[in-house]
């Protein structure tokens, strides 16, 4: 086993009827709050108005950023990490999804330097420092409420990408259950997907030695996700279901199933270049992307086949298969039936608007100069191969 | 999943070369540091003095508290508390095993009280504060590393009893497994099994729903332990077994695989009395009580039929059986063999030294003057029945 520090601080409250502790927790930081959301999903579920009882109960007063995007804009952060320094805010509160996590988790740390928030995220400048973070997730995707990083989308220059830190971890994060309840069947199934992909990227398809226990623990997090995630589109108040994809995310990222392993992302480079070209939702580009990736991978380059074998067997339920490349390929076909048929999510870049104009355009970007070097290099050419296998 | 508040702030530096970062960590909070060991292992493996090298480097002045026992006395305690107090440390660093680590959390806590620390391990007085907590565990068992709980004996009382709080928790623990390489069969063994039996007693079989996510990462963990235990008896030196066993034991204990779940221990409780009457070694008290306590529930009660078996296919590698009573004999049987044989350890009381003279009067303490509501309720009389089935 390589190396390696692990420390992750975030106290999480879980479960339904947590929410009683979110003034006391800020109120140990301070009493001033920015609260970020989106476009309104949280009043209508009834949270906004529970969190501003909440925090006036305590004493908190509220500054708000509302309409945070999807894909979370750096000039959307720099607004809200001015209004921070003008009003001398003590902490930020994210109440949504994991891009409104994402944007105050680039506020917390801009509000510490005086210029654009994009020289934070393109390492121009350091993060010195950050206020304390809070976040209440509306969505089981992205795990930012437990990680240290955060990616946010330049327009003007059409790039996404992630900033890191111990600094950008959220002091506290309350994930309940019930909150995700509303949430559309499309989002929960490109959420879930999203959670999935991060295992994938971050360490179950590793181009490293692998360790029996980070790769047991990863498989059987995924087969609850595989499990749960059909059954919360059937019954979408299924607490359990909610609780389990809920639970998964945060661990997706928060470094135990990684421990040890190097990070080897393929498909979240290849993906961050569609929602930044074209606002596509993140788990849905991943879902297109993914099977492609692992066929063209599996065409080239016969040492694929056992672990997705493995992943078939293990993960998706596919009976084990003599020969490893035959096991691979029903791997791949498993995951297709689950992601288009028992998801329901769209299976090609065609069907979610997307033509060939810009794939080429797109794949240079996505290896930055040079390849990506995740679980098997992919050249520029490669990913475009990817990308028009998709269409 | 019930409600639950998950938060380990332990810092772990894991690997091989990880101890350079100690001094710099110590130095944080402070320049004089009290330091616990046991009987003198870490001279003879030369861990004693890369640590002083290393503590001397960073400027740390060191007291020493030396001979920390195998069940830590409650007046080895108070004599590091007092040397705490009266040499202004602080922080204290324990170097060993589980005892010497729960010594020291009961040092760094009883530095703030001045009367005897038997006061706090009994609740007679609270917390108040602690020293901040470094640890060097040089065998895989305990999971103290990254709890927040000790165990403390008490011999004038023959009590043995546990103290909890987030204050215990160690600040940073440095887990390198190479520093368990000399642990002899027998210890290793026994903290193998320790590591299993924290799995079982915390939440593995428990008497309340159950989770997938946590259930299926406690059986993957729960494999790799029985796939490891056996390499490291065989090749004392095996990196990656021993890695295993150690990452295993810190995420027994540090609260993830029980979140949501309600702690049902059995067996420790049962052991605790063994250990405290007897000074027998934690991890082969439970050896030998662990199939004898299902045996026992297993006549009584068919409703454990369905959980004992699944442990047996999911961890121990039977064979599915069509019978669930069936499936559960042989899971125990597994256990046995994997116990007794492959680990060669003792499988009853009477070769451990132990006979009949005192096991109603510690089934009688094991129940504290009730009974154990672990996985299933144990009376006085039915404690008594177990103890006389590992004679």
């Amino acid at each position: 086993m390589n190396d390696f520090i692990f420390q992750n601080t975030t106290k999480v409250y879980f479960g339904k009827d947590q929410l009683c502790h979110l003034g006391e927790e800020i109120r140990q930081r301070g009493s001033k709050v920015l609260m970020a959301y989106g476009g309104g999903s949280i009043k209508r579920i009834g949270l906004y108005d529970k969190i501003m009882a909440e925090l006036n109960r305590a004493g908190v007063t509220v500054f708000e950023l509302p309409g945070v995007e999807p894909n979370p804009r750096h000039t959307t952060v720099n607004k809200g990490a001015a209004l921070c320094r003008a009003e001398g805010i003590d902490a930020v509160l994210a109440v949504g999804g994991g891009s409104t996590i994402d944007c105050c988790k680039a506020v917390a740390a801009a509000a510490f330097y005086e210029g654009d928030v994009w020289d934070l995220v393109t390492g121009k400048a350091p993060i010195t420092n950050a206020l304390p973070i809070f976040a209440v997730p509306t969505i089981a995707s992205t795990g930012s409420e437990m990680d240290k990083s955060c990616v946010i989308s330049n327009t003007d220059t059409e790039q996404k990408l992630g900033m890191a830190g111990n600094l950008l971890r959220p002091a506290v994060s309350f994930l309940d259950p019930t909150n995700t309840y509303s949430v559309s069947r499309f989002q929960t199934a490109c959420g879930g997907f999203d959670i999935m992909s991060h295992f994938f990227d971050c360490n179950y398809f590793a181009n490293t030695e692998k360790y029996d226990l980070q790769d047991g623990v990863i498989e059987s997090i995924l087969r609850t996700v595989v499990k749960s995630l059909p059954v919360a589109l059937e019954k979408p108040d299924d607490y359990q279901a909610r609780a389990s994809l809920m639970w998964a995310a945060s661990w997706a990222l928060n470094s135990f199933c990684g421990s040890g392993m190097k990070m080897a992302a393929s498909c979240h480079g290849m993906e961050h270049e569609l929602s930044a070209c074209y606002d596509l939702t993140h788990g849905l580009g991943l879902a297109i992307l993914t099977p492609r990736w692992m066929e063209f991978l599996l065409k080239r380059d016969d040492t694929v086949a056992p672990d997705f074998a493995k992943f078939g067997v293990n993960v998706m339920g596919c009976a084990p298969a003599s020969d490893a490349k035959e096991g691979a390929v029903a791997a791949i076909e498993a995951l297709k039936d689950f992601l288009y048929k028992d998801l329901g999510l769209c299976s090609t870049l065609t069907e979610a608007g997307i033509d060939d104009g810009r794939l080429s355009e797109m794949a240079r970007r996505a290896c930055k100069g040079g390849t990506i070097n995740g679980y098997r290099v992919l050249t520029p050419d490669d990913v475009e191969k990817i990308y028009r296998m998709c269409l």
